[in-house]
């Protein structure tokens, strides 16, 4: 079993995506020169994952520089609009820290850095978050994976696409279900569909199969069947922001899995890198909730299946309340309750390792 | 608000349907004037909806007899053959009991008629099944609203497709919504869009906007997220079986939303016709679960959105368990706890009518 997907990598000054648009159906890999293409990419989810897109969000700071620079004969002033730029990429998307969290790390590159070495200091940490990120998730694969120890035949539910394709290693809840088959310890990985953009049936599909890790893909309201049908060991999900009290936000769909697990006595896992902690909000009601285009809900692969007129719903993401999480893996352990208390600590290693 | 959608009628010796697959971009009326036609109707879900298949496979019998005829002189010999057709209607779909039910009551006419009058006997019973479903719909929608009494701005959550296009009336649980959205009690509806073949967004999406009630269309894992958000006066559903003890079989992802129900306090209901009761079975382990076409989860409208490879569940119904139900509204009025009870009550209540 190799990893032999890239959702994105660096060459000859372009970014290469796997646009996932496309997938399963058609693996097109599209060449971005410009940052404006990767915030296209990121918005309209050609590049997804919370931490694909900070990647991504890391090199179109780079991509900018290139062109600003040609431009600019002051660094006050490159600084100015890079700054600027920056501040328009943030705002990609909404819901995920890690996009801001990676452009705070690029700002501070913009601070420090001189004309003279910007360009390669600005790579030089976009690269640097790329490759935090794959070890990141490797840990996090470990991690999770250590709380299973050697049982054999385990049997998951997940939700979305927390794969390679949602970041740039192993993946988060994912790289835990990789890293146990690996060591051929999984039975079984349902794979919820997740509409409505289908990152399940689409990428999470793709990825198992790619594998060869026995699944099966579900529609989402099938969820509380298997779990009565079946034993379940766990449901894994990744996240996109994480309160200081350990509430998550995650794609829509998964307060209400957390909800189904915790009747049937399935333990529910979160797994994310620490990046994903946003410490300056106290609770998930906090957490900024983006509403996408109605035409997501209302047509698939571009056809109508309800009227074109249909009043819909369609928030990307919804709040697991910490009350319904069994633990949170992270690269760093595995946070059990009370989190708030778990979380200071490891936010405390995070300083002394620093 | 007039009831305007037909979901089939009886003309000139011909079944016309309106076959629900071209829903909602398409309003197109079939004849049916082969049994085997009405069969295919029902396995490709052209007619679907428990009471509809009833109403619909009763015709199917009168058919059925109009063939028949011409061709047997005996009339044993024609009990015989439409006997077999009958058994071979009653197969068309496993799970909703009403198909069962029907074509037992339109066996006893093969049973006591005769040569001469057989067509218009089976005739007249079909006619009658089709009025007594719209008496019935009629029923359970008062029945139904008069839980809420003067109530006003109720929101409704809903699954699947329960209205005119499922019955030959205003619907089962759909029905209670038309109802107290005639007296203007009313505030929102929200329709789960029902994977795989979404009959939310395409059907119940469909009679709410004819019907002008306000409503959104969301999909099944957004449930959740829903009730956290919104006051929700009840869930209301269908059913297409239910056992002895309450156990209740309705449209795939109906278990998950009983208990995301429970857990936000939301009453649970089901809202169906008494002749929707299994009698013959005790719980909901002993309902027969269709497993329908793997292609219904990997397609949509004709296109693959998974691999045509992916392996994928594909169960057409789930079992509500009763613990969860908090009434079941019947034309003969609203069985509550302990079901066991009260549907025997209801059940000898039906016998003393007889």
């Amino acid at each position: 079993m190799n990893q032999v997907i890239h959702s994105l990598y660096w060459k000859d000054d372009t970014l290469y995506i796997l646009d996932q648009r496309y997938l399963p159906l058609l693996e097109k890999t599209r060449p971005l020169t410009q940052y404006e293409e990767v915030i296209d990419a990121i918005k309209t989810l050609a590049v997804r994952g919370a931490p694909a897109i900070g990647v991504a969000a890391g090199y179109a700071v780079v991509l900018a520089a290139r062109e600003e620079i040609k431009n600019t004969q002051s660094f006050a002033v490159l600084q100015q609009r890079l700054l600027k730029i920056t501040n328009i990429i943030v705002k990609a998307r909404p819901t995920a820290v890690n996009l801001s969290w990676a452009i705070h790390r690029m700002n501070s590159v913009i601070y420090s850095s001189s004309m003279e070495a910007i360009y390669t200091d600005l790579l030089h940490e976009a690269q640097a978050i790329e490759k935090e990120d794959q070890e990141t998730c490797l840990s996090i694969a470990k991690n999770g994976a250590s709380i299973f120890g050697n049982k054999k035949d385990l049997t998951f539910i997940t939700h979305c696409n927390t794969g390679a394709l949602a970041t740039t290693g192993v993946g988060t809840a994912y790289g835990i279900f990789h890293y146990l088959a690996e060591h051929h310890q999984v039975y079984h990985v349902y794979a919820d569909e997740t509409r409505p953009l289908l990152q399940g049936s689409r990428l999470t599909g793709y990825e198992l199969m790619k594998d060869r890790i026995p699944y099966s893909i579900i529609c989402d309201n099938m969820a509380a069947d298997i779990m009565k049908q079946h034993h379940i060991d766990a449901v894994i999900v990744g996240a996109d922001r994480i309160a200081s009290n350990g509430d998550t936000a995650n794609k829509v769909g998964s307060y209400g899995l957390a909800i189904l697990a915790q009747f049937h006595k399935v333990p529910f896992y979160v797994a994310a890198p620490f990046s994903t902690f946003d410490f300056s909000i106290s609770s998930g009601q906090e957490i900024p909730i983006e509403e996408r285009n109605p035409d997501e809900v209302r047509k698939i692969q571009n056809i109508y299946i309800s009227s074109p007129q249909s009043p819909v719903c369609n928030p990307a993401f919804d709040v697991i309340p910490h009350e319904l999480i069994h633990g949170i893996i992270t690269e760093r352990g595995i946070l059990t309750k009370p989190f708030n208390e778990s979380i200071k600590l490891y936010e405390r290693r995070l300083s002394d390792n620093v």
